[in-house]
């Protein structure tokens, strides 16, 4: 059993709803099962660049958090302690005052740090590791695309925020026959378009993992028409690779318009586009979300407790386990062309443009 | 008391969350009030170029579609009879087949059609009286913008859908420190613009009664830092009038795209944005659009009882009541800038932009 | 216009989802338009009785409040400054504190009172008005039954949430061919019932307005079945006066299980009952109570401003005013039997009982 | 691979959102897959008691039904073949009528059956298939107590409108500082009120697997005082074990009503209570449940056409498999009190009643 009196929590990255009831719940732990101290480190690791943000998290800090989106402690994408921008003499310089940070984490009493944050935050948090820093880590991606957890808070609610966009649009697209493109986030995976495809009853669903082409689109609207279904609804992944054709239209704006375009020039149907964007980052986190991040949040203040610095929590077979966070990062978890639900969503006629 | 039997009822424009719960409030009605016989009219004024599409609407047909959005009529934004494209010897012709239109809705024996539409379909149904149908019209606007109606189904919806997208975006602004732009509907009014931003908690309203400057945005955005609220929230309806230096800017893309550029270059902030789009059409109607929808489903119904021909339904201080067509249409009703809601608005420190 | 440098705001009696919409918006009118001090007075009135509990509410204690729930005052349905019941040697005694309450406000520098409650707080407010406090008042009240404002925020969002309830009621009672009950809130008006059941569309109200018969309720459920129809839906509010026959049945359980109960014995149907009881008092607020209680919020402030104390914000044909408080209490607004939309729902064959 | 050319589809038992998914998905798959006709059996295994009701499911019928709760094809907790209840000569009689239903099901060409249902309806199943009958098995419960399967469409759709609600109680339960109670569904397993409880921030959670005392409760309502927190939400299963201080006090109501009971009567605290009841049978399904019942409809599908009747699709390690039904029925899946959950709740201070 590690001797701890105080840790610290920080989150870093993306948004994802889940990240206060992950805060919510180690705060809790940590008070009632450890008796143990919380510190929160404000917008990532930039709260220990300047120490003097940072501030105690009590019970009463953390009532009423759980069903909302966002972080109480900030975040931020930028804030690399190894790699920080500053501004000397007029001209920016960019410096390591990773020292500076596990200093101040000393001063600040913290013997141990929670860190929520996705494979960038990750990768930081082991070079502090090996700098001396305890720590443990709890994943976050919204796209879901991280391998060594099965799945991570908020998730699911994307896929739901992005499922009721589909199921509003559903409606329009039948009573207008029009096709209808809706852009959901998926960088480098596509399985929030994948999920909220099947799960809208799109008939068009579009990944970075599959290459399609506009023609083959455009037979499958054709080919609906046949069957007397005059309407379509595509779910395209921010990150899909263009075809060229598509890259020749390009003019620098989102895919979703891009396809929507090339579906209108092809198909010569009336088109219409919706970008949800950062609204899937946001919003109450469902409950699978709200559970799924509590029980992280316990594990890792346990994680702490057993001594456990250098491992990630996540989740495998169902159950809460740990892995070393240095097996965990840069391996990206994409959807296989083959996988299950691929073959699923093909059984019910859902195109994939391939 | 008019002598009616059997009568038909028709969808045109875009779609308004409410239209099923119109069909089946009048169907509901003429069947057991009046003991009618309701015919549907398919795809707008469409259903009666081909007469064959239309079908009787019977209890059954409309059991269970008072929850859902869109139309089980179909609809359309073309079609008009007295304007119908058609091709002719392979080039196209345009065509007044309104007589066509009327024999056809007397062959299938209807004695009187329910219009649902809005500006445009409201002028048809005009012409169409004219020439000597009887008719009653049903206004809807997503935009609330009709100036003959206190409000219109659809529109609580809408602001429902926009202010839930705004929620959202909320958390996630807050926790990074950003500017977000969401575009909503709203081409000539800024009703759903104002009405959500109100409800969401907005900085930022930008709608096209009130012209805007960059400057004055970026000057809210920096104000609101000076208080510590690190991010902004704009909510942008897609007809604002863009001012000199976005024109310049714009390629072509959406509205909120082109004001988060403008932003990001001008304020030198992270800027996110969503288009919401179509999912403001479409959905379940929100309790109020339901009861507005049935209320005027009902009324349109007793109207043609009372021969109230050429007269369309609608609320003024909360009661139903009945205008001309004629007077109806044409007038648009948009967001005066001293309006009680814009100056509570600026109570709260809402910029307009302006 | 008054002098005024700060002004106190409490929330008085049941909950309504508004409450902190209307805090927000008049600390921020009052801050930002008129630059004064506002005073968050706890628990009613209670907070004035012991008024170190009292604090400042600044901008930041209102950030991030409008789409929730609940107030962050806290409220209670006692404490009545008039009849305080305190315990004195061991024995209750009830006591008159109400020159404490308001040399307390004069003590925290209060120099008017915003209350925001329902009837009985509005009450309380007029005696200690008479007493010389300055003070307006904001009506609330979850069941709309105030006659001085044609609405309250809190109403259109608990119709939504009893209206839900049937959406999700609705499926299952048709899958099964079951009468289901759903007893909503309204102890003396049947806004709620009417309202939900019309949007949900039930096919039975029962509303304290309408005397019923169980043998009129059991001979719609049959003629339903000669339809088709083998399922029933029913909306009770907890108000209803009961008929005689239903009495003897009952046993204080609530009035939805007595409904459903009877049903089953004389209808020989399988009966569901949900009770949502305060479930329809929570939640986040629907836009339209946002709206709403943020432009009441705002006209407390204008009508402290322009001293206008004794008098109560309402809407009445859509506009905010303002009447006497004294005006205002006591006239409870219930529904006419012959109102439109009980005349509505008639034409739409749904049953009150009667 | 069977010879197969016909399937038929029923549902039987309580209602699941899931269940029309379930049924879209396989009459696609048997369709676009394996060219086979489907027929919708109404009513459970009533639909082949009156073989006249069954028809043809094509692709039209089930279009837009994936969003919707319910079961397009009706069903019954009753209507076993082998324990047929009827009428003969006025006085009922139990007869097996079984070699009828098989005998139909030839009649109207039904190669094989696709039940999807509870543990009755498996049984029901397994005694056909040993009588001939070829079918395969999906399972059905919303209260995930079957142990064939990790989990069941519904389920999360239950928890959402369990957690919904225990969200909406909570500001109220915070603004009134009272203690309120939520009953929700679970007859033998408390999965729905362990999800909901941890999800929704509960403080008490009772459940049918763990024991507890009205004591144990009341400590904990005022342990939770001595924090200053004033309101405690308690979450209650149907199912709960009543101890014997409780057992006194029922009068037949709802056990959520009989806790709220003695806790006001043992804790002196003012009590409301909500009974959820059958509207967590309802609702459109989760975007997780669309998935799971699309999953399940497509592999019934493989699975008769791989011949393997006589087995039931169940999810294992996130993988869709299939199990005998023989092996599958009669084992209850009840939550463990040392559970992985259980363990994590008892971590953030969520008392169980022991």
């Amino acid at each position: 059993m590690a001797d701890i009196r105080c840790i610290g929590i920080c989150t870093g990255g993306g948004d994802a709803p889940g990240l206060n009831a992950v805060i919510r719940a180690a705060v809790k732990c940590a008070f009632l099962k450890y008796k143990w101290k919380v510190i929160g480190i404000p917008d990532g690791f930039d709260g220990l660049i300047w120490p003097e943000k940072s501030r105690e998290l009590t019970l009463k800090n953390v009532s009423g958090i759980l069903p909302r989106g966002g972080t109480i402690l900030g975040t931020t994408n930028r804030g690399n302690p190894f790699k920080y921008r500053t501004v000397d003499n007029g001209k920016e310089v960019i410096r390591d005052i990773s020292a500076d940070v596990i200093a101040n984490a000393t001063k600040l009493g913290i013997d141990a740090v929670i860190v929520i944050g996705g494979d960038g935050s990750q990768k930081i948090a082991l070079e502090l590791l090996e700098k001396g820093m305890k720590l443990v880590g709890v994943p976050k991606t919204i796209d879901n695309d991280l391998s060594a957890t099965e799945t991570t808070f908020g998730f699911d609610t994307a896929v739901h925020t992005a499922t009721d966009a589909i199921d509003k649009i559903h409606t329009t697209a039948e009573s207008h026959h029009r096709v209808m493109v809706v852009e959901v986030m998926g960088r480098d995976a596509g399985w929030i378009a994948l999920h909220a495809g099947v799960a809208g009853g799109a008939h068009l669903i579009l990944i970075p993992e599959i290459p399609f082409s506009v023609d083959r689109i455009c037979r499958h609207i054709v080919e609906r028409e046949a069957y007397g279904k005059r309407f379509t609804i595509a779910v395209v992944a921010e990150g899909i690779q263009l075809p060229r054709e598509l890259k020749q239209l390009s003019r620098g704006g989102s895919v979703g318009n891009l396809v929507g375009d090339a579906i209108a020039l092809a198909a010569h149907k009336e088109v219409r586009v919706s970008v949800l964007g950062h609204i899937q980052r946001g919003g109450s986190p469902s409950p699978f979300d709200r559970i799924l991040a509590t029980r992280f949040g316990v594990a890792a203040v346990d994680l702490i407790a057993q001594g456990g610095f250098g491992k990630m929590v996540c989740l495998r077979n169902a159950r809460i386990e740990a892995v070393d966070i240095a097996d965990a990062i840069g391996q990206l978890k994409i959807v296989d062309p083959h996988a299950d639900l691929v073959c699923t969503a093909r059984s019910l006629g859902i195109c994939f443009g391939d």
